[in-house]
């Protein structure tokens, strides 16, 4: 952290500042501009707790110059973390596929999509079983019966199921049927979710919120790293934006920042980014030359009745074909499928 | 809703869209334009379950028409509702004025709060006993013990208490010791929360997500009066936009819309929009002439040594100056404080 | 600027970050934390000219302390500029109101329109004679017409005419007519427009671009003073955003972040924030209560055969409302109209 | 267009609108619904002028349904246009690719620069030689210097030239040297700019708006196409967002969006966007993987010492190796480069 004094800063103002940080056990270096007087804070800032020099006379700001995480850093582990789901790896040279419908509606449903998706090449079974929305009168989910038919679909197909979880007391449930949990969105800061799947050793895919900055989004992944479990992948899934063409506006770039920044792998959700079948195939495949992990997207055996989102869920075929162009790409930048 | 087909569509296409309806128990209206044909719905639309109607061959667009929202909207009430938190009234001519700090960090200090603030005016107090972080590694809050020094300092001042809950598990506790409820901005879609306090029959300020539409919100609040709580008040407290001169930006204009669709109270909170005391004054009195039913403001009796957000506490003195100010401007447009 | 060096750089990194610096005519000032090193700069930074030291081997990040406008700054002109339009003063203690129709459309329009906004206090007349629209095919204003109605009907009733330019080769032409050129938001980076105004010494309205930062919004401020024009006002009239309720969204803290790092007089535009009548009175009051030097409204005598922005333009008996409203505001906030 | 009628509104304020669409020659079909009536215009609602008729008594709102972009919508030429630069073909199978510095700063570097980006692959020369700058303060460009210097260097290599034009003053002077002009973002609505490149017949490179919607993109270029120039390409160079980690946010879907509802060309500047040299390769392989028709790439012989931009420009090398891997992937999504 830098403080930055006010050009109207005196030195008993500047004195006052170094005594306040001697008082929390850290040091000063002084640097006196010929526009500004700053100092450097030597030592940890988290000495100072909720202290904002900000208040101190004199201060014009503040400036960070460190992250808050430090686990999902990349610095933390430079080569890269890969997370072992069942017997499949995130983060490797192979991308990671995950398929399935938006919301689990019948044990018929999830076992065409299972089939269907198994069939297309993927090796994760996704399929909401509570579903968080907008409106109190919308369809919410099968909820446990969901998790139920999820396992038994993927079992059958031989799939790892990948859901999500949307409160504290539904982990111990849902980690009998899951492979791998999802935090929603709307539940990226939900901070006491966040530290329960922490405790739970479950892999999880960490969906960023739509409002969320990338640097958000890592301080949410140190939630859940810094109760011991490790093994979090990413999802972009869009960001809330201006534009209204598409349902979210995809951050593409997030893959390259966070590649830099972090150590975590990242996949790219484009179902819910785009909010329309007819985008998904393009958005597919440029992340996947961006240099994402993997794809989850959303696949239903007959869209025209699905329950929720249907104008963004494929049909198998479709799947099938993304898939394949899906591989072109992925060979054409030195990845596997 | 209404359907608005492609140019190309020919009659076989919207002979198939007017089945589909009749099939689900709705009528269609037909209107041919020189450059597009609708289809209006006639009848309840959510009898369509999750249907999509875009995904029928030769639609282009469904519009919808109507808000999903219906106990917060404001036909239901047309004279606006009133929210009683004991003996003190929200929504009404007179404004709701609550204060205190950003997080409950001991006895000593919130007493001081309670009874600066209620010298000045305020009449409900405010504080954070739960307090979620964007790092795990910052100051969490008291927790119970918050709750508890809160309702002690209270009723020292005769005040009443508004204070976050976080968590399902936690209201029972949390209705021992508060008047009121806050759903704080990043819970404000954690459905499952919102559904918790519909039940508990405890008052609740509802904090507008950061990333939230009006319409959003209001459907959030759906949640809550869908489960029999209609004491609901909303606050403003800025949205994310891409300025960063502020920590977020007010959106002022959410008062008059409020007012024109929904019936409940709205507040603003100055203090989180601006994230900097400077600018905290010039928001509230905006707040009040823009008509808003109260202002939640954050004080601390020695901001420089505030745990958390102490760049936007005022003082005690601070804030009965500004309550001064705010009683002439809320005179001025025909209200009291 | 403060250079902030990667973990793992080394001394000969930091030494080549100084001797380029050095090179430069600049001073450096190492402070070597347990966490970074980081280097302040020493001495004017324009030195530098395009050189850009985050590509310097070792260099984390550059971190801006400074604006980049003088001119426009507070510094400069600790107690704020007051721009005279004709006899007409904006940024004392009286605030300036300014009203009229989007568009200029026929002498018969302005002239009623002038009329009123007069009769019910106003003493600038607004009208767009050349209208910059979205659409190749909407209607554009009766341009070089408009100017010459304008200056009419302010004269018969003693009003100071504002209208936009948007071509620096009108300037000359919009100089015989208006006593204060506005720039419109989609010019607010039309950098050869702002120096053409700049040069022309006629006072200028810069409303903020719907993207613009509040600094990009003073940088371009500082693009008309220093070309050695003084008389600029600056105008915020709503950003984009997510939120659809409102046409844009009204950042109502621009004010007080104005007053704070510039010493322009500040007015706001509720009718291109709104983009409907129902809000706009709304936005006037908090917008006066905020500490706003004016306000500039769009009023028309007959808003429903309006040939553009039609649904956000007050009708005269609306206007002188709201004008008497606002006046109670300023007086409760110390000011008059 | 649809016109939705209040709960409240009755017969007599229903056939006031139906009057009010016959007085301009449209007809009406009135649709009566359980929970609102829709009145649907029949014919061109262009009769209606500035009309706005939200304003006639029991009107809700009014939804359009039709674009206002004729020309440069794809119905009006749904095999896609092709753009003729010189011999170069932008829009076909073939990805269009231009690359050079930020802005022309000397013969020695623009030569360097053309030499070497030909070498790597590339066609077209990039170069800005009047540099619109968010401060007065910076580094303006060398103006017609710099287009006579990009001239030639292209000619020596034998690339065409793409330059920014920022004024209607110049392009009688930019035709001469340019086959391209590029609007730069910040012009994107400079209306009068728009039409006069329209009349000039020379190719134009349309940036978009940092804060424009697709919608107001492509009626930018309808302005440029309504004067019979429609040899327009789009280039999506990232939008505003609240993301920091980026100078903009890439919109890789507006690719797709653009395909669906334009004709013309899209290509990609990942430069801008980025704002950062790291991110560059990954952002430009997303767009090659997306269906872009081209990348515009910032690349200079030297970025350590380039005078803007720096940051986000790479070096020869860095781009040579690029070209490579888009090749690769333009191969596997079945493009050539």
């Amino acid at each position: 952290m830098i403080i930055v004094m006010k050009k109207s800063a005196g030195q008993a103002e500047i004195d006052k500042v170094i005594a306040c940080l001697k008082d929390h056990g850290l040091g000063a270096n002084l640097s006196v501009g010929s526009q500004a007087t700053i100092i450097g804070i030597l030592g940890d800032k988290s000495k100072l707790g909720g202290v904002d020099l900000t208040l101190l006379d004199g201060v014009q700001e503040c400036v960070p110059i460190m992250h808050s995480y430090k686990l999902a850093s990349r610095d933390m582990c430079p080569d890269g973390r890969v997370v072992q789901v069942g017997g499949e790896i995130i983060g490797g040279n192979k991308l990671a596929m995950m398929a399935g419908p938006c919301a689990v509606e019948s044990e018929e449903q999830i076992v065409q999509a299972a089939r269907g998706v198994k069939a297309a090449g993927a090796k994760f079974l996704r399929g909401g079983a509570y579903k968080p929305r907008t409106s109190p009168y919308a369809f919410q989910g099968l909820e446990d019966e969901g998790y139920r038919l999820l396992r038994m679909a993927a079992d059958e197909t031989g799939l790892k199921v990948v859901s999500e979880v949307v409160g504290v007391d539904q982990i111990d449930t849902a980690a009998k049927y899951c492979d791998m949990f999802q935090i929603g969105a709307r539940n990226m800061q939900n901070f006491r979710l966040l530290r329960a799947v922490g405790q739970s050793k479950v892999p999880v895919l960490l969906k960023r919120g739509i409002a969320s900055t990338i640097e958000e989004w890592l301080d949410a992944a140190e939630y859940i790293m810094s109760e011991g479990n490790y093994n979090v992948v990413l999802c972009e899934r869009g960001i809330r934006t201006f534009e209204t063409a598409t349902r979210n506006t995809l951050d593409i770039a997030a893959v390259a920042v966070v590649k830099e920044r972090s150590s975590l792998p990242v996949i790219i959700d484009p179902s819910h980014a785009a909010g329309k079948r007819a985008y998904i195939e393009s958005l597919s495949l440029a992340g996947v030359a961006a240099g994402a992990d993997g794809l989850i997207i959303e696949v239903h055996p007959n869209p025209k009745v699905a329950m929720s989102d249907a104008a963004q869920q494929l049909t198998i075929p479709e799947y099938a074909q993304l898939f394949q162009k899906a591989a072109k790409v992925a060979q054409a930048v030195g990845r596997e499928i």
